[in-house]
């Protein structure tokens, strides 16, 4: 069955985008020049208090870090997306976006970036939606190392190299955001564009 | 400076309550027979749209786990809750709640308990709050394994013995919810029941 691509486009360095899928909707991300995280969340399209939800994906797939086969599950239990390829099996869902916050908290930024927090809350905006009910991302790429004795945590540069991709089936109507992220420490301070393509 | 005890109790064995703090008043949980887990969510108690946040806190603490002098901050990245002394040193942020959900995938059991997530879902009802509300948990004494190169998670027995206790300072006024956990994995299969004090 030949797919149709339906959009395709390219996600400027540090913004967002927002994009509507629908059930069996396959969404491709691919990281063009290599070492670039995108964060990613998504609602239920027919009711938006559904979200994506880190605690209950790590849960159900046992594994802190998802990939090919796995889930992503919602705040209800529902399957939302399912990772069907992944060239770079390495993705976090442990953090929040970066923030202004996080830029004045842990880099002691004076006039910080709005982060990615500030590109998807304007991502989701027209939706109706507002900071608060940003979850937290699947960081895809994003490579965040865990001592499993000290928990300590180190965000390290993504493990994607230039074309690495990612992709998606959506497993019911989702109201999606996306970033090319703008934390300097999780693209090894390289600020770069995120490219993305619907089939269906 | 004497404190004074507000309330103290008993929560039985799968099941939870709903407390008020204030800003400054101490939260003691004590495992009065070891190996049990308590799952913990707050609200900010003068507007319920701000809870605990398990991405925002564990980027902040830039570790996995969290103990005395970590905070749990709010999806704001303001101070809820200050960890001031913590007798057992391990405790979970990664994981949802139980729900019967998770009793039926995981467990495959047909007819499954509402879970931590149901009894918080009561214990905040009065509130206005619904499951929707229900945030990833402070899950306090639940030992989650890691392993760092592949991320397989496993709930293991708590480290807690008989009387152990973790005490939080509020860093404002809060709305919280605390249960005895209802999942048999993350107390060694004893449903027990979880002590708590509030002094000011």
């Amino acid at each position: 069955m030949t797919k149709t691509t339906l959009i395709e486009g390219r996600i400027q360095p540090r913004s967002g985008v927002h994009l509507s899928l629908a059930k069996g909707d396959i969404l491709t991300v691919i990281d063009p020049e290599g070492e670039q995280v995108s964060d990613l969340i998504a609602y239920n399209a027919d009711d938006l208090s559904e979200y994506i939800s880190s605690g209950r994906s790590i849960d159900y797939a046992s594994r802190m870090f998802l990939t090919v086969r796995d889930v992503v599950y919602s705040n209800r239990s529902n399957p939302m997306l399912t990772i069907i390829h992944d060239e770079v099996g390495r993705h976090d869902f442990t953090l929040t976006p970066c923030s202004a916050e996080m830029f004045r908290k842990l880099y002691s930024e004076d006039e910080p970036h709005r982060g990615c927090e500030g590109n998807l809350t304007a991502a989701v905006a027209p939706l109706g939606l507002s900071r608060d009910d940003v979850p937290v991302a699947f960081n895809i790429f994003m490579y965040v190392h865990v001592d499993s004795e000290t928990g300590k945590i180190e965000v390290r540069p993504p493990l994607s190299k230039p074309g690495d991709c990612i992709r998606f089936r959506a497993e019911m109507d989702l109201e999606i955001a996306l970033t090319a992220c703008s934390a300097g420490q999780s693209n090894n301070f390289r600020y770069k564009p995120i490219d993305y393509v619907v089939t269906r």
